[in-house]
């Protein structure tokens, strides 16, 4: 473990970005609006050009956001070298292919070239940090930072360390993406796939299932996301909105409800037995999550949420007025 | 199959409701906002008193969308029996109970009540028609119409028959629930769950794994889906979206990349080979979902699209201006 602390989290200035693909772009450009000194790095030949108009082509949405005071795209330096790119970082942010390898040789090198305590975070979408850290010399600032695409947009970074990361430097990363304007969950335990990618994975598989087998078309796989259960989640989380299936009686009617469902043949993914353990985890839960908030708050505050992002995209129903 | 033909779905002014809970009070509010004469029957003591409190809640939400031209609350009638309740109907929805035999029952009781000709809809979450019609004399116009919740905003519409189901009853009630201001995906055959539940489900299910084993409690799960995920899938389906993950060589790419970490195990659901023929139905499904729009188009009214979500639900980045 390194014994240098690292800066401030509300004191970083430089943030390099090893990486420069989709998501490593879309990184640089995050960490450009919101006023840092970005470094760059990516072995591809054509690596900067492809940056550059990646940051060229999120900057508008940027920029309609609101850019941090002092954000400009000039403060993009593309390194020539890992090492270059990495001796002054203050914050290391790494989307490397999904190569367990490469990634395990990477960390080992960007933790060899970036000053002691300085904390080197992957943006792997699902690999465990236990296994990525292995060939590193100093494995306790090494954790996973995962975004959802495009980083520069979507909120949520999962943050979680592996077995040989220091608890300390998990905090510490977990601030400085609260900082840097991001939403943080910040894991207790390692979990192939961390939280989001596992719900979102489970969805995609059964989807990758049901074109497998003609059951539908990738268009009414996404038409009835968009038109049905995704207006919801785009402010209401799936426990909270099912909950409301429930009426006043909220999520613990709803389980007694639609309970035997949960063994018809809906999905591929068999269910959990709906034990007293499980009913009563849901409904303590979703109290938690409503944070005081009743039955009848919540479905107002749905139905505006709806409505609020129904008119935001242009959609709403037809014959209404707007 | 009746001889009777049913009216002009685009003419259809009054509509029989049958069952007054969440979902049956749901379309109640619907039908009622988008002008039309709405009959309800539920055999609970306390069901009108419920229903027009549901309907009471609804309203502000609906007259902010904007009424249809003569929408009023006073044209909702409850009826004491469900013979009253059919007796003139143009159209019955059925949003009874999720039990199979009671479902067999009452649709059988709906067909002998209703005029002939006339389509009756069922809610059901999950049931195939083939195995709810096995009672009705007059199978041919009982289909499933099944929505989601709450009914009055989510426009989404699963339209199916089963085995017995005709044709013809089929195309009606497509298009009168498009007349009536829904977003309908029409299924040429049954399949478990219809489409969407059986994305949500597959979510769902891993959900309810996750927090019987402890790996995440039900506000993380919520709070990684709407600060992740949700925030696309309100308006652009997992498919698009994961084909922007492939960057400039859209969905092909992103297979290509991703596709060992579909063997990983980052959901309980068993993934299906990616073989080329699965793979070139995704690229090709994509590319008509894309309807002529670039990777480039695409980046862009996802991104647009974002802004437009957060900042109709009042999450603008921290730190970025109004």
């Amino acid at each position: 473990m390194s014994t240098t602390p690292p800066p401030d989290p509300a004191r970083v200035t430089r943030v390099t970005c090893v990486g420069a693909g989709v998501i490593g772009g879309g990184w640089v450009a995050h960490f450009l609006a919101r006023g840092y000194d970005v470094t760059a790095w990516d072995p591809a030949p054509d690596a900067a050009g492809k940056l550059r108009r990646l940051v060229d082509a999120a900057w508008p949405a940027l920029t309609q956001l609101g850019l941090a005071p002092g954000a400009s795209r000039d403060r993009l330096t593309v390194a020539e070298t890992l090492e270059e790119a990495c001796a002054d970082a203050q914050f290391v942010q790494e989307s490397a292919p999904e190569k367990l390898e490469l990634k395990r040789e990477l960390l080992a090198q960007l933790d060899a070239a970036t000053p002691a305590g300085v904390v080197i975070a992957s943006s792997t979408s699902g690999y465990p940090m236990t296994d990525m850290q292995t060939e590193a010399a100093d494995p306790s600032r090494l954790l996973v930072g995962h975004p959802f695409n495009p980083p520069y947009l979507i909120p949520l970074v999962e943050v979680v360390g592996g077995e040989r990361t220091d608890r300390s430097a998990v905090e510490w990363a977990s601030r400085f993406y609260e900082v840097a304007g991001k939403s943080v969950i910040t894991m207790e335990r390692e979990l192939p796939g961390f939280i989001a990618n596992r719900l979102q994975e489970a969805l995609w598989r059964e989807a990758l299932h049901m074109v497998a087998n003609g059951e539908a078309t990738v268009k009414e796989i996404d038409d009835s996301i968009t038109e049905g259960p995704g207006l919801r989640w785009a402010f209401m989380g799936p426990c909270l909105t099912f909950a409301l299936a429930g009426g006043e009686g909220g999520m613990g009617h709803m389980l007694d409800h639609f309970g035997p469902s949960l063994k018809s043949p809906w999905t591929r993914l068999e269910a959990p037995e709906l034990d007293t353990a499980l009913r009563d985890a849901m409904v303590a839960g979703c109290e938690e999550a409503a944070a005081g908030r009743s039955i009848a708050d919540l479905v107002a505050e749905r139905d505006q949420g709806v409505i609020d992002v129904l008119r935001a995209t242009g959609r709403l129903p037809k014959g209404a007025a707007e």
